[in-house]
């Protein structure tokens, strides 16, 4: 609960378009996925590989991620990767399996679109579109993903001011589509230890502006496995409505992102302790019915 | 407890010189100040005003920090300001009036030394001695610090890697002086909404590269008081052994920071929610006596 | 002339893929368009608005930058905005505007295309196709572009590093299309007076490490006009084969960018100045014909 | 010459100090070293190794720097090294090596003051106390260097903003001593081909801001050798005052910075490359006699 001394709204310095505002709308958003919610008072876990690499390396991790208390499947199928050379996911392929592990586990999937021309195809595997971060610019993509019928996570720029971030979460509202949750993922500064830095002030500040959800990755935010947990926890004290971690049933066989994805069993207890730290803060983490058997 | 997957120590890129570094000394150092130990199960509080402005503003905002549950005070006498024509501090006034506030309190305090000049000086008055983010490579500075009989609290710069942090560090060790206490208090980044980014990843790579303990200083990381208590409890979530916040007893009047200092209601509740989070991750609060009547 | 003392390659700490790599091709790349050669040793001027308005301000904007020394033409069509509710761009109208004042001054045209579903749209009018800023990682537009049949501008993402900017230039690369051209634009800092930190590094580590032409462009890079002229002279002093400057008939009037965007007579005088340092460091600037009456 | 459309001084958005302000001071201000001008239109060149490692090591690089051009012989006494096992310089031996150079070369010399206690010291031997990029926050040292009797060499921080840099050299001018050169040397940002990311765009910023002379270091603004020819020529290209390199007579036998540093004979052949550029923007090189044989 924040203090009635600092009610003060106007010294942040930052304009904040007029949809995401949340003078606009009192009550937080409450983005509505198969009957999960983010933006309440239920901190919610999103995990999953990086990439789609093959069917049984993403059934086997969607059934350990579930089994640990993961609430949403990530993975993705179309991958922005830095080198031309590198992997660039399975395409629709990986769509399939995707869906094939939602049916397995009953978790819903997010997945990462990269083209406009891809987005009614994506939509119709996923039940979140994710916006990555070197597309936050992408406006002609955000367009689209207004139109879409299917919530999008969109993630904040590497490069990007949280004002530009707002901005263009108001692309995709302006076209009709309300269901944005917010991610922070880390900036890009002069720090070398860390793939980025996480900017945790992100959430509250993101919170104090705008009505929509916030979630952490500390994945990325960190491309450290080992620092992970760490973050996780300071994300959920911070206030963020829930985290995305990469999870990977081999990581040191991973295809990307191998260096900053948790073992299964490592991703549970993260899971654990992210609880206790939601309970310290009056909140509570969504829970699952036991993976079945 | 990190998991045993992530062994690995040289994935980091980070040149850890010998005196700081955790493989030259298995046991956390813990800095010891009038009992207060600072590096092991108890998180610590640091507390007080930017500046020493005058005697009944200090011992005001001490007495209310006391109550709040503050374990040493803060308070700057000697003040780095960034225009010749702010208020400069009141030097070795402000340390006399330190020194009271102690001595009414029973809190160490811990202040701000700028100049070789003053080092004994401000030695003769404080508990901890401590370097600021702009004297960070100030290396002249660090050699005196080395070999003064005083803990330090050396601040990271807000411009420095956390390599040039540990190496800087390493001064003061090589001069003699154990016992010195680390603070990420913000880097600075493209990000305008906040005064700083507050790195709080900086707390799990020096606890996994240094013996040392840490601490996170969330007001001048973010500047605005109302992100305080998120990045506290996030900070404390993340492992620091420890936090320090600007608290003023008028912060509307203050003639520095005001914008980041905390109301003493204010500070109380953090101090409450703070304890929460410090449960959550199986450490406690350092208690104290109720203040002297 | 590099000196012969510093031959080692090694030293830059950054991956080069090998199709743009300077060791897979002794000669610098020379792209043509319609008879301009960029990448020899004529410096050329590319200039014009920032977005096309209307009809009557293209043309007289076209008019009298070429009259001014300009040697390409420059206006965008569609634009990427921050901000949904800016001018987003004329659109195919933009596009007929541009091929109307091709064909009345001469000029070859270079405009911005964002989306895969525009590129044959554009590629039918323009002369090159431009990648912006905040599309340098979209991958799978840099691969439609690496199919088309037209010379490639490829600006610098302003937070890519310059390793990344070489990887993305090799998506280009990988699909066929040699004719790429980049473009150092400013780079985003902590600075505040500038809009962003024109990084002229960039020119001679670019020089060094790849065969493709090196382009700078002054407007963004500082976004002040009265900052283009120091800077354009910089640029071609650094070493760049050519710069592209933002020029508007009514400055004060325009829809974009009107701070950056010079006067048409101070450009004029830009080109002179420019022309005395391409001459100091033993190079020339590609001379046209006078504008057609 | 700027043009006259470009007159309004207010959209800058950065606070100048009185003492340094333009507006205060029509004039430049043209500082003098035993008749070195420098601010006028004359550009200067400082040289010489970063430290002094020996006696032979700096007459040596003293005479062949006069020889190719040098007006002003710079090198360190007092280093301020990141790490505390690298060389930290000779200390007083160091400046008594440095007299002799100026008496054998006729040049007036500039070295590096860190320390409050020293500053006496250093001044009693050097014709410009320099304050480095490290200590450019370091307030009491400014102090200091404002009631010196020499003029002062001040390099912008590395992370400090062009406002910051300006308040700081008021700190200087505020204690009496006028004689202010400012000196770009890079900031510090995300890229990593490169030490720093030298800001030439803070050249004519500060031009247009400040009556103070302006001079850049392309060397430790670019961390390599074979960039330092080209960064030298944007610089004069950009308007500044002057360089300032690093020159060294065995630059693999260097102590410090040797990657950086250039040989003897490149760096005449730099002078006569940065003269072409001088010309071309209407500014001259100052003339020597040839050296004393």
């Amino acid at each position: 609960m924040e203090s009635n001394h600092y009610k003060d709204f106007s010294n942040i310095g930052c304009t904040v378009p007029s949809r995401v505002d949340k003078r606009s709308k009192k009550d937080p958003t409450l983005v509505n996925i198969n009957g999960i919610q983010i933006g309440g008072s239920e901190v919610i876990i999103i995990a999953g590989p990086c990439a789609i690499e093959n069917r049984e390396q993403l059934l086997e991790t969607a059934k350990l991620v579930y089994a640990g208390g993961a609430n949403i499947l990530r993975g993705g199928a179309f991958k922005p990767r830095t080198s031309p050379y590198s992997f660039q996911g399975l395409g629709e392929e990986g769509l399939k399996y995707l869906a094939e592990a939602r049916k397995q586990t009953g978790m819903p999937v997010v997945t990462e679109v990269m083209d406009t021309r891809q987005m009614e195809l994506v939509c119709g595997y996923t039940d979140i579109v994710q916006i990555g971060s070197r597309s936050m610019h992408n406006y002609p993509l955000l367009k689209e993903a207004g139109k879409c019928p299917k919530p999008v996570l969109f993630k904040r720029g590497m490069m990007a001011t949280i004002e530009e971030f707002l901005l263009a979460a108001e692309y995709i509202l302006c076209e009709g589509n309300q269901n944005v949750i917010l991610c922070e993922r880390g900036i890009r500064t002069f720090e070398t230890t860390t793939r980025f830095t996480l900017d945790l002030g992100a959430v509250p500040v993101l919170k104090r502006l705008t009505h929509l959800p916030v979630v952490v990755d500390p994945s990325h935010g960190t491309g450290h496995s080992w620092m992970v947990p760490s973050m996780a926890k300071a994300a959920i004290a911070a206030g963020a409505d829930g985290i995305m971690v990469e999870v990977h049933n081999k990581p040191l066989d991973a295809l990307s992102d191998g260096k900053q994805s948790l073992y299964p069993d490592d991703f549970a207890q993260l899971v654990k302790d992210v609880e206790k730290v939601a309970h310290a803060i009056g909140k509570k983490l969504l829970l699952h019915k036991p993976a079945p058997v």
